[in-house]
């Protein structure tokens, strides 16, 4: 039974008059639950109780963090098929996609609860002392990296387990020793009541202080903004639009008495170089697996290949000819939210719109079920290069082919990219030599390179980078999935000639946490 | 012999008509050399060069970086005492000082040079395939850190060699594999040519590509401006003011289409606990050890103690007495510049005028000579919490004495503090247990904690933070002294199912450079 409050610390409050609606392009109609907007006086409330309760959880031991996070895991599956059925309502999504991503957004949970109990995390560093080195002393140094205070997660609409409530931002900037407060996002406030529901259970569970989470609901420009500019809040995670993401982005550095760090991941278009002797080895399967990436979730993934280029010759016509039947054979689908359906056909009738654009294919227009169709554009390599219109985001099951005549053409193309979550190199061995310069660039281009592989599916392990240079984030430093995903929350504090027992005991001469530590310039887990 | 050019990769520029003069406070007068001021054009020239430049420098190896910092170490070496003796004259330090901080930026070279010989600072990180997991397989994912770019540099006018044109900045940036570009500081143009011609022969010597330094003079606002906002540029350097700190970050991520991170480091008042415990014990000697620290160098360190907080008692007036008595007892020395001497009046001044700021002691007030004189003010508790005007810098060796009544108040005037580069607690055992609050809350406003020792002298070091909350800097997950300063420079890089002869080596199977690496969660040096 869902309450439609905010939660405020481990407080349920609905102070305010005015509501939200969920919307479902499932059913095509309003479900019937009033939301309230957070007040003001609530939203102030939960960045208070966060300072307070990160006054106690900054400290908590990394094995009782990670019983916490545990404890999440274990709660959101108890709320059982009840959020499986109500996310499929709000998203569209299908049920065998949501009970994979909540098994990702469980698998990211366990994944930060294994780095809390191994420990080195926190990047321990000592350089011990030279009381007798001549000009002066050295004196003992440590460092280690700290927790920062309250962060704010905006979730996003494409994914309402692993990058919302309980995503990847908050299982990390929890893991790190913060607390969190989540905007609701508005397009799924059923299933952010449940998953913070089942926050809130472990974190009463595990005696945790009231306000480590709070959530809050209401429109990103009032009640998301109101946390933005809020003193008390430290950070803020955002997946979303590029829209959205520089909105916040640029609040936090110029309406902020203390500017914060915005890790916003934003906007992508996922380039994939086709490369001609791996292409006229296997142009059929290769239509075939790419255009399974394309359609993937209808589309809506920030990781779907949006733009590929190819070399003119006889391997690319049949590529492209199966991709047009594949992408032509698939049947439109629902999409998450009106908004997301609407923005999808508009930006796809701009690209259409542009010079030189041909259109090979594409579904109905628009669709009053709320349905996104498949849609394939193609360009010259110079259309592509003169007209950054082209490299506007479609969020939807549609993308660009830009043809080039020779490998100069498409080196300028890659060069002419903007930033990138990922690019994808389909080639062999003699590809690879023949275009390293190519390959070269695009690697400045992105955060991730994919060989031989499509960009869709992202796998949450500690090697993974989800980011990549402006405009896909506001931060290319960092990644939103994976292990490194912890650093985007803490800095690091130096400790000079601390006595012993007052050290934290990452920093201990005796090492009572077994970290794998930097001493002396030297990686070792002894003992000093 | 001076030439008073730019230097544009490793050709000499001076196009311009207009110049700058270099002034000296020793000689109080102009020196005879006009150093003429880039044009746009040259600008455009450094930028282009270092792009070009970047994309052989980025894939040079860590050995052939690590001898290349050598070598510019050798170089400024070479240069001799003429170094020495234009740095007296355009900055006023003593000859002592300036030997001292030119062997410190050596060590800063060295300390560089070393992390690439060793080489685990880019943090690989290897997650192996696993082809028959279920539902779907997992790919082979690897990344590592990988340098961004062009850097600007701006230098400090109070760290002439160790803050400047081959200070942490520049060696920080060039050994992360970015090509450099340094705004001279106009208040040492003669001391900034020798070392960059030192860097330059360094870079000729070392085959490095044309471009991968370069220098130009001219006004912050102006030419430094042009740099910041150029596309090419990927993040900037900065030591100096709070006001230019922040027009160069509000510039990064407003007045260009790509935001670049801007690390600036910009004030500090670097708060010293006195408490009662420990300075019932050694109220006199803290006061002699506390004033050397306050006029050290004229105060014109980041880390210059500009608050000392103790709680009212009779040893607190015993130290209050020493203190005053040893910083009357100084003497006058010459400062930086005229503007640092004119502001560091200015400043004091404006303290001194604050509701229930009571002068201890003050010096001249001001000084044709531009030497600065100690000055010492008291306040109390109260006053300072209500009025934020008290944490202004006064940069130059003048401090704030806040007398609190009790913990409570001690404790809220920590609250109040902004962020500060270094806090200081000076306390014995039951010090530390009876004020433990105070500490904890102080850790949470400054990037290194000193123990019973003073703030001044930042040791180069692996584990050291020279960095924090803002305003202390705009970035307080960084350092800009240490070894970690390099990560500044860098972002990840991530490869999927890349085959192993295209990795990268710090990634290969075999492990070729023998890195420390974390493969599928576990420290390791060990091949695959």
């Amino acid at each position: 039974m869902l309450k439609g409050c905010n939660l405020i610390g481990q407080t349920e409050c609905n102070e305010g008059d005015q509501s939200l609606l969920a919307f479902s392009t499932v059913t095509r109609s309003v479900l019937p639950k009033n939301f309230f907007i957070a007040t003001t006086r609530e939203i102030n409330n939960a960045v208070l109780k966060a300072e307070i309760a990160f006054e106690v959880y900054k400290d908590i031991t990394g094995e009782i963090k990670a019983i916490f996070l545990d404890t999440i895991a274990e709660e959101i599956m108890a709320v059982g098929d009840d959020l499986i059925q109500r996310a499929i309502l709000e998203t569209g999504l299908q049920e065998a996609r949501l009970i994979g991503e909540r098994g990702r957004t469980i698998g990211q949970l366990k994944l930060f609860a294994d780095l809390l109990r191994e420990g080195s995390w926190v990047e321990a560093v000592i350089d011990t002392a030279l009381p007798h080195r001549k000009p002066f002393p050295h004196a003992d140094i440590r460092k280690m990296q700290v927790p920062i205070g309250p962060v704010v997660v905006f979730g996003a609409s494409n994914f309402p387990f692993a990058f919302s409530t309980a995503g990847g931002d908050t299982a990390s900037a929890l893991a790190a020793g913060n607390p969190v407060i989540v905007k609701a996002h508005a397009s799924h406030l059923g299933t952010n009541e449940l998953v913070a529901m089942a926050i809130n259970n472990a974190a009463k569970k595990c005696n945790m202080p009231d306000g480590v989470f709070s959530f809050v609901i209401g429109p990103g420009a009032e009640t998301g903004m109101q946390l933005v500019k809020h003193p008390g809040v430290k950070a803020v995670g955002f997946t979303g639009s590029y829209k959205g993401g520089m909105a916040i982005y640029k609040a936090a550095v110029n309406e902020r008495e203390t500017p914060i760090p915005v890790y916003a991941e934003m906007s992508s278009i996922n380039p994939v170089l086709l490369l001609p002797s791996k292409l006229k080895r296997d142009a059929t399967t290769l239509a075939e697996q790419i255009a399974g990436s394309v359609t993937l979730g209808t589309g809506q993934f920030c990781t779907n290949p949006g733009l590929i280029f190819l070399i003119e010759d006889e391997s690319a016509d049949i590529f492209i000819k199966r991709f047009t039947e594949v992408l032509s054979n698939e049947s439109p689908a629902t999409m998450l939210n009106s908004d997301i359906c609407l923005n999808y056909y508009k930006s796809r009738r701009i690209i259409a719109e542009q010079n030189g654009v041909i259109t090979l294919f594409k579904g109905n227009d628009f669709s009053e079920v709320y349905q996104g169709s498949t849609a394939l554009f193609l360009t010259s390599a110079r259309d592509f290069i003169n007209n950054p219109k082209l490299q506007n985001e479609m969020f939807g099951p549609a993308t660009l082919l830009v043809k080039c005549k020779h490998a100069l053409e498409l080196l300028q193309a890659i060069e002419s990219l903007h930033g990138q979550l990922t690019g994808t190199v389909i080639a062999d061995n003699a590809d690879v030599s023949n275009y390293l310069k190519c390959i070269d660039v695009l690697y400045t281009k992105v955060g991730r390179i994919v060989y031989n592989g499509v960009p869709t599916g992202v796998e949450v392990c500690q090697a993974m980078v989800h980011g990549g240079p402006f405009p896909s984030t506001t931060d290319s430093r960092t990644t939103s999935v994976g292990a490194d995903a912890i650093k985007r929350f803490v800095r690091p504090l130096c400790l000079q000639d601390c006595p012993d027992e007052f050290l934290p005991e990452a920093l201990r001469n005796e090492n009572p946490l077994n970290l794998m530590r930097k001493v002396n310039g030297s990686y070792t887990r002894e003992s000093l």
